[in-house]
Parts: structure tokens; sequence; C-alpha cells
């Protein structure tokens, strides 16, 4: 088969690989209809992750049709159209059957290093892969849901939501700040309407994203480049800060604007993948009753949610700028990796 | 009447000052039978509260009777009993109504500041107090409640409650990790037992303060000095981690100690009071799915708490481990300000 395979720092190859096999009895092949790319994959390809080894198939969003079954399947078959989870979870572990799949402890699941796929076990940018704990890592996709669709339930769109808006704890009526308007960012700003908080908005440095926001549903927007942004953001509350800030960029100073934005009594969600630490100010916080989450998605949340996307009330499409078929990916690395320039959000890439 | 009167940086004295009277519809005037006093009034008599004037009487832990009622109250009376909380809180703003008390935004609230009394108006150290929000902010004792039980409600037990135990969503099952021995560290202790945990670990570098963590109802306790601390407490647990991590001390060296000890998955309970910032290992910590958690404790519970020191169900006369008359106030200040020599915990001054 072929697959985007990484070949050490700078470099990858869309090459002819091995096809998987099943290794295990919980394993399935998928024969995949549609993958996209994320900022991890670029952060891969620079060299930052160094438990991904030369010759490692990058990837680990997708959605596809099982080819081939292991002995200890019975809930999938054959045919089955399914959307893979980033996360691969056994399912059985003390983690897992507290839905906390991100932190499996089995050797093939997360195993507290939050996902394999494209990591630690060949990827989803190929056109076969081969499913661990298929049937708790998989989810059959209803009638009429689109590869667009449901390429963004792989990650994208339970981050945002696990991570961001159910950490966040979110409630009606609540003023939602959310620092970023990248893909996740975004994300939050879809899925923070489901539990009916009054006002969502977007903070971020470009415009052009801000404007896209909207479209995502943000009901305010304020950019972040101006002096008076802060108090641009508590002029949509009353005045003592937004009940939820999400912080979905991953850098000190987008994690301190959350704390500062906090009303007494309220949240800070980190959704950001940090590659430092920060400074917090807990000499000035102690006192003000805020509490700041932090993790990785378990997709628990990903039935729900294509759910929502089969009856039509989440338009997960409209993050999907680009399309590509596979034999175009590494055109769909260079447009995504320079998304700005070329207005691009996520990329499908398919068959 | 006799006060305790801060004079500035480093003076105190014991002198006649004029009784306190009626001034909003909403106080009532206590003849305190005991108060006592907290690490803060320390911090003030270093002259480290800035906003604290030469002339305040200090303290805000106390019970009394009611000599004075004012025009506007309606369900307390001249001889009532009560404990006063060393919060006040108009009970009517909107962060009163979500029994955020500690951010009551009346001038004579907490006002964003948190606490009034023997801060920006006179406190308890004193034969009579006047209180505002007296509805709001006092609690009837009930028949059989010492002075040495009642005086704990009005600060600590509440705050190692409130802001260790349930802001770190202590479980039936849990392990929880108690760092830091002092008063409020073994509130956190001696309350983590009523939501059922399976060990409750002390940590603390003293081992007299150890010693008494166990008659708190510590299960387990480790010596922080030890270079494997840290092996001694992941060792109380299934090898993951603590489920909740609960800082009482307030330095960030114990900071960023909870947030090694917590599992996957698992909470960071701030409950001391910081000084400065702390550096927060985000790079690490982001994929943990912790959740860290601070704040002023707001003594919503403390009614529910009295309940059970009623029963006799909380030992809370446990903490009381010196007493003196108010004339021997200087004296009760010598042996707090130097608790270890003298062994004392907590110190009781009456009447």
């Amino acid at each position: 088969m072929k697959a985007l395979v990484y070949k050490g720092p700078g470099q990858k190859s869309w090459e002819d690989v091995p096809d998987p096999v099943i290794q295990h009895p919980t394993d399935v092949i998928v024969r995949m209809e549609a993958t996209t790319i994320c900022g991890t994959d670029l952060h891969i390809l620079k060299g930052d992750v160094a438990a991904v080894e030369a010759g490692r198939v990058l990837g680990h969003e997708g959605i596809g049709v099982i080819t081939e079954v292991g002995s200890g399947i019975t809930q999938l078959a054959v045919g089955d159209r399914v959307i893979l989870s980033c996360i691969s979870a056994c399912g059985l572990c003390s983690n897992c059957r507290q839905g906390l799949y991100s932190h499996c402890l089995n050797p093939e699941g997360a195993e507290g290093i939050g996902w394999i796929f494209g990591h630690l076990i060949d990827g989803t940018q190929a056109e076969l892969v081969r499913v661990p704990f298929a049937e708790n890592s998989v989810y059959k996709v209803p009638e009429g849901v689109s590869d667009a669709e449901g390429i963004l339930l792989s990650d994208i769109l339970p981050t945002g939501f696990e991570i961001g808006v159910q950490y966040g704890q979110v409630k009606p009526g609540d003023v939602v700040a959310v620092i970023g308007s990248g893909p996740v960012g975004l994300a939050a700003v879809m899925t923070a309407r489901l539990y009916g908080p009054s006002r969502v908005v977007a903070i971020d440095l470009d415009d052009a994203r801000l404007a896209r926001a909207r479209e995502f549903g943000a009901t305010d927007t304020v950019n972040s480049g101006a002096d008076d942004w802060k108090e641009k953001v508590l002029a949509t509350t009353d005045g003592l800060g937004v009940d939820v800030a999400i912080e979905a960029v991953g850098i000190p100073g987008t994690f301190t604007m959350a704390t500062e934005l906090a009303r007494p009594g309220g949240h800070v969600a980190n959704v950001g993948v940090h590659g430092r630490g920060v400074e917090l100010a807990l000499d000035r916080l102690w006192i003000s009753n805020i509490d700041i989450s932090m993790g990785l998605v378990n997709t628990n949340t990903l039935g729900m949610l294509l759910k929502l996307v089969a009856a039509k009330k989440l338009p997960a499409d409209k993050f999907v700028t680009h399309t590509f078929t596979f034999d175009q990916v590494l055109e769909a690395y260079e447009v995504f990796g320079h998304a700005a320039e070329h207005d691009a959000l996520k990329v499908l890439i398919r068959r």
C-alpha cells in the first residue's frame, strides 16, 4: 500500500510500504476513505516529538471501511464504515473503566503517553490501517454522514468539546471566551453552544480568523493585538470577568490571558499543547476561587457528537476548506503547513 | 471596651477603645465569648498586609452572644449565642446568590478582597464586635457546642473542607494527600473522611506534626524531608498517583509537589495563601487531565459542619491546644507565634 512516511526531521514521503496485518485478536484493518493533517503532524515533522522514529506512517484521524477483523471481534464486521478515534484504548484497564481513555494503561493503548497512531504505531495517512482495540476505538458511521463531517470527530471536535467546553463547565447563560481561533478553538466555539451560553467571545490576533469564528458561532470577537483587548472582553460581561476562559493556543502568554479573564468562581480550561512551563500568578489567584483544567481528549463523547452530526445539528464539515486525493498528500501538507496564506483550516485527503 | 489593636508593623496592644455601635440596619453587636489567632494575623503584624491600617482591631474568628440588633434584623435576637463567619457577605449580590460569599460585591462584604474583619473593619479580638450583614454571616449555636468546638467553624474547618476537600472533589475510595499539617491542613485531614476516602496521607517536614496528623485521621504519614518522599506517597496508591493532592502550605515548592503527586484524571486543591507566583509545568501537565482549584473559603458549609460538630461527629475541639483569657492575649500571641516551640495548634482566648 501507499502511506505518508516520516523519514526523519524535515523529511516525508508518500511511498510503498507493506500492508498492515492483524497482530492481536482485538485488531481490525481499515481501508481509509479519508484522513487529514493535524498540527501535531507538523510538530513531528519538525523533529519536535522524539518518540516518533523514522519510518513511521503519520496521522491519527480517519474514516474508512473495515476489510478484516481479528478473532476476538464480535461487534464489528467487514464492510462497516467507521470513524477512527485518535485515542486507542483497551476499554478494560482501570483508567478506561472510568472513561479516561487518554490514559489507557495497556501497552498498545494510550499508555500514559496519550495517543499512539502516527506516534508509536503506524497511523492513518495511509491506504490501510491496523486499528488496535477496535471495538472500543472506532465508531460505526450512521447513514448520511459524509467523510468531511466524520473526519472532524477523530480528534478536533471532541478535543474542543471535552477539554474546552466540558472541562470548562460551560453552563446556560455563561459568557465563554475562547482564545485562539484555529481548528480546536473553533471546535470549542461551535460546541460551546450545546450548553446554552449567552455569549461566546472569540479572541485572536488575526481578523480573518475572527471573521471565521463568527461563522462558527462566536457572538463577539476581540483582536488581542489591541492594547485594550482585555477591556473589550470584559465589556461582554458584567465587568467581573468571563465565566469560562478556554485557552486553545498553547503558549504562556495566552494561558496568562485566560487566567486574567476568568471571573471569581470561574473556570480556565487549557486545551493548548504546551512546549514549556508557564508562570501561574498564585499570589493573585489563590483568592480567586477559579479552577484550571487541562488534558488530552478521551473521545468518550465521540459517539454523542456523531449523533448530533448525523442529525445535522453540528455542521462539522465547515472545518474542511480544502480537499485533496491521497496522491496529492504532499500538496495537502504544503497547504496546511501554510494555512494562513491559503486561508486553510482543515484539509480533507480522500481516496 | 478592651481590644487587641494593631499599632503598625511589629506593634500591638491590648487597650481601651470605644465600644462599637450599630451602623447599618443589618448589623448586630456581639459580646465575644471567645476568639482565636490565625496565621493571617501574624502576617498583618509583620506589616505584610498593606490594607490594614494602624488602629485596626485584629481577628476574624469568634463566638459570642448578641447584645444589640439593627432595625432590619428579624431572624436574630439579643441573647442569641452565635458563631461569626470570617466572611462577611450581604447574601443578596450576584456572587452571594450563588454561594460565592468570599466575593460578595457589597462594600461592607468581602468586596472582592475576601474578608473584612480585622482587615478593613474592626475584628473579633475584642470584648465587643459589630457584625455586618449579620443574618447571613453568623450562625446560631445549638445546645452543647463548646467555645472550643465552635471557634474552629469561623474559618479553619470550612477552609480545609471547602477549598481542600470539596474543591478537590474527594470521593469514596480516593487516596488523598494533604501537604502541610498546620491547622488548615489538619482540617482537610479531619473533614476528608466525610467523603469516605480509602487513605489520607499527611505530608510534612516535622515528625511531631505528622504524629498529630494521625490523631486527626491521617492513615499514613510521609516526612517530605526524605529523598524518597514521593515514592513513599506513591506506595500508598496503585502507583499512578493520588486522586486528590491538597496543598496547605502556600509556597511554590509544596504547590509543585501537589502537581507531581496527582494521578492522571486527579485533582490538585490549593488551599495555601501564596505570597508569590509559581511555575506550572504545563509542558508536562497539559496532557495529564488534572484540574487545579484554589480560593478563599465561602463558609457556605459552616451550618452543615456545625451540625456535625453538635452531633459529636467532628471533634473540632482537638485543634485547641492552649487556652487563655482576654487579658492574656499578648501571651497567646507569643505562644501561637512560636507554635512549634510550644507544640501549639490553635489557641482559645476567652472572656
